[in-house]
């Protein structure tokens, strides 16, 4: 299970990359690739609230541009002839039926109020995988933001209940095309089916691939307990 | 929007009633109810950890449960010639296409690791409704769990800053079957969306009656702000 | 092949030892399970039925009882890596796309009118199976009901139009919730297309297990000439 | 709850009529179609024996056939102007949901091993409509088949059980194209939620006119008692 | 029946003109509107094109981004409070569910190798509507390219066949994200069909207004004979 | 990609030749057929015209009568054990999911205003296919149409921009059920695609055999250059 933030989908030589590592590592295993909504997300949403849509609304065109990045992926994975359903599932019932038939599967958001993080987390349950790659905005987990505080430190392994703590500080936040890193939620999800996640900086496509290969992790592991 | 604690599917006489007041509503206004799970939801899911099922599945089951609960308000409503939609709808899709072209709309769950209170939010949201009525097992919130605590006080209104204060002091928690009362990622909704939830003794219909019909809440209001 | 009757999902060891026996066959050959509705269609119709629903819709919630039986099935086979269509087919159309790729489909009940043991035939007649295990509330098909009548005997082998005139003594009857052993209806399928049927009594799962392993009935074959 | 005769189809006159009567009395009721397969369902199951399908294929080629017919009367319909579902439903859920939003609904069969006047007695019986207008290959019931007993009496009203019993005399038969003018399950669900049948000439559209416009039965009535 | 060019998604200002006229209109008449694609799908189309990927996906990723746009216009719809369908039907026979049940309907692209011209024309016919207005890229049509033949004429009237005589000047092409103005395959359903198309000037949404309101014409008539 | 001519449905023996040799080569190779509507769909389109219908109606039960011919073919296909999509795809979504999953996939027609010959090269592209053998109801292309004029002159080879030189004398037409054997929109996307037709007499299928097993032509080949 890979999680890929939206921001990936700005630079097309990163996507090439990724797609390079999901071509080469589904040889070997079976991946579910969730993509977020980047740029294009943003710029619809903004749009939206200046003509006055709700946050359900904003929510779903996050979840369509989330979309058009993971159909990106299956077409230009279907061209070098990999074994990747060739539809974007939309609803945890079709990716499982997509998951027991071809080696690769790409989704992006399902429903409004829910991070495709929290989807990442999601599928994993529901599909019994047990570690989320996150490949995301920044390079690992921080004490605190490392752009405001200077003695901000890089944690390498952190509990569910650790992170739990830190979110606390940071009070009730969910608005459409602004969520956090990883949030309460796809915590508990995490703890209660004993899901770890391993957070990776998403511009740096190797640290997914020697994750994959022996399990270094250039990042932090957030693990249930 | 009701949310009817799956409780009450366990006493006819309770279900009825909630009938009637649905019925004698739906002249008046739109209507959407969400069942919970109930009883057949925890003996279900009891059964899948005997048998060695994962936390995702044991979700997938209450959900199941929650949908025959919301089935058998349909077929009652129909029965009485009420313009109710005549299936239960599996989507936040589905829902908005019944909910434009008819009075009431019966609904369960839609996802694993969602309450079915978080969908009453959630759809709420989606369907630009201001206050979900959550006919609960409990009649109010309280400061402390007044079973265990003789010094627990009735609050008859709160918003959800001070909801999510009261949470954070019991930790992440999230089994299938056993979500509590409301969660951080409804009240996260709630605040971004400007949605008030009123608690109801579910066991008093009455109560929601009182509600519908001139705005009396003997319960708890929580309000966005 | 197999039907199951809803009764068994009153037990949780009858289950598990159905899952051990479904999940051993799977190895060797492609099953196809169907569960009746059990206890929790039977408490369902009797609530609807209290509260004025009318047969069609009695019958759904038996059809919804019998998915829920369906999914507990689903969710306990892949909990054990076995090879099972993850969803609960909801039409023959679907059961046929999920029967030729996985090894296991399980399902219920399909439309209303239908016995769960109907589904078995047409499911079977859609499939090309030529045979159906029947796991029911009996033991084998008698000459009377044994429990009426001492001198009822009991039948190993019996044709379709034998079975037929038995029925006839019974008069027309089909309410939901109460579909009998077989009905002429099944008959017409099994004679038409050559389907057999074997009654096990499905109280006792090694009785599957020895038809399914060297064809031993402990039972009755009921054959379509 | 109309159910028209396959074999109208073959006549365009005969078409347009039942498309006038359905149009006028569409102003005053709504209005159910339930087509049969006729002579190109006839065609295709033939084709296929010969090519070696089986029975529920054979079915199957029949509900699609039915549904051609289906369409046809849709597109005439909704040519004139008439409110009527632009689709054929292909399910009972399909059904309810363009009932409660339409006049007319036009339907051809659902699944193998049922006729299409069964049928249009479970859309009546799920739709609590308590009369089905049955426009038929012949124009009333008789005491035996009038073409080969010049003794065969014609019967202007019969109940349910005195119709089983005609239907014993004759065995277990249900070829796929070949169901008869009504069966033992079409009967047990028309006894179990008090259905009325209405058998009418289908050769002479004057007649659906008449029972329509003022209750006239110009052929037999089927009554649950 | 109305087109809106991809371009005009690109500023706000003239999305929300749009939206005005449109909520306006929609209390007189029934609206469909059909958005194109713009630069969202030109730049997916772009990236596809460099990662490897086919032109038929290539046209997928086009037929996301038009709805994504006409997802914007639906909400932004739905939140003035208009009955437009909530969602973006994905098929004709989608379409004309929600056509008869809502005042507005919204939506983009529905297969490869079609401009959404093209859709426009076919859902026009469909549902049996005389007119397409095409707020297009141009402001009229002209007998050549006017940026590159100062001596090009505007065209005020013209027939279907005349304007196909002018495309057989250009040749074979549909690249996916450069479909021209219109093509013959629209054109040969205009035709067979009997429905003209206005061409307006999208920048200029009073354009539009002005048709709808009082049938002037500033651009081009293009009627099937 | 087979395109099979809807005429090949008037003749028992015809099917069971195209049905031994799909069979024999699915062996070999994975096989898409797309059938045409053939008389079925002439019978029905004359009628609906007689009672009023327009064209997109008539194309739709042309569709519907190409989905019958396609069953057929399914069912025959199913009873010979071979490893056959169990349904008809109805869009080309629903087609790539069966196209990687299983070695046969049979279709019929998809939308309005498009020629069955137009689905084969649409589903073609959208596979990655890059030949479409076209089983039609003439030996090869013409220089003109060989019936009317005696000096026609029979092509074995042409180039996409060729044909359709050809087809630009002869005008728009596009009246539902009387496609020509192919059109300028399915040469556009063969252009753009690089996809190749064989044009083959559908009368005679060992033209078709012939093709697949050592790639001879018996009629024309067109080439998109």
């Amino acid at each position: 299970m890979v999680k890929l933030s939206g921001r990936i989908f700005n630079d097309v030589e990163l996507i090439r990359k990724y797609i390079d590592i999901v071509g080469e590592e589904s040889k070997k295993r079976k991946i579910v690739l969730v993509s977020g909504g980047g740029d294009v997300a943003r710029r619809y949403i903004s749009i939206l609230r200046s003509l006055g849509g709700n946050e359900a609304a904003a929510d779903m065109l996050g979840i369509a541009a989330s979309r058009l990045n993971a159909m990106l992926m299956v077409y230009s994975l279907l061209d070098r002839g990999i074994d990747v359903y060739p539809l974007v599932p939309e609803s945890l019932s079709e990716l499982a039926k997509a998951f027991y038939t071809h080696r690769v599967v790409v989704m992006g958001g399902l429903q409004p109020g829910q991070s495709t993080t929290m989807v990442s987390v999601l599928a994993a349950e529901y599909l019994r995988i047990s570690v989320v790659a996150n490949c995301s905005n920044i390079d690992a987990l921080y004490t605190d933001d490392p752009s405001k505080n200077p003695n901000a430190t890089r944690i390498s392994k952190a509990t569910v209940d650790y992170v739990s703590e830190l979110l606390k500080k940071e009070g009730v936040r969910a608005l459409a095309g602004t969520y956090e890193l990883i949030d309460e939620w796809a915590l508990s999800i995490m703890k209660r089916s004993r899901i770890s996640m391993i957070i990776l900086d998403g511009k740096d496509p190797v640290r997914l691939s020697r994750y994959l290969e022996n399990g270094e992790v250039m990042g932090t592991v957030i693990s249930p307990e």
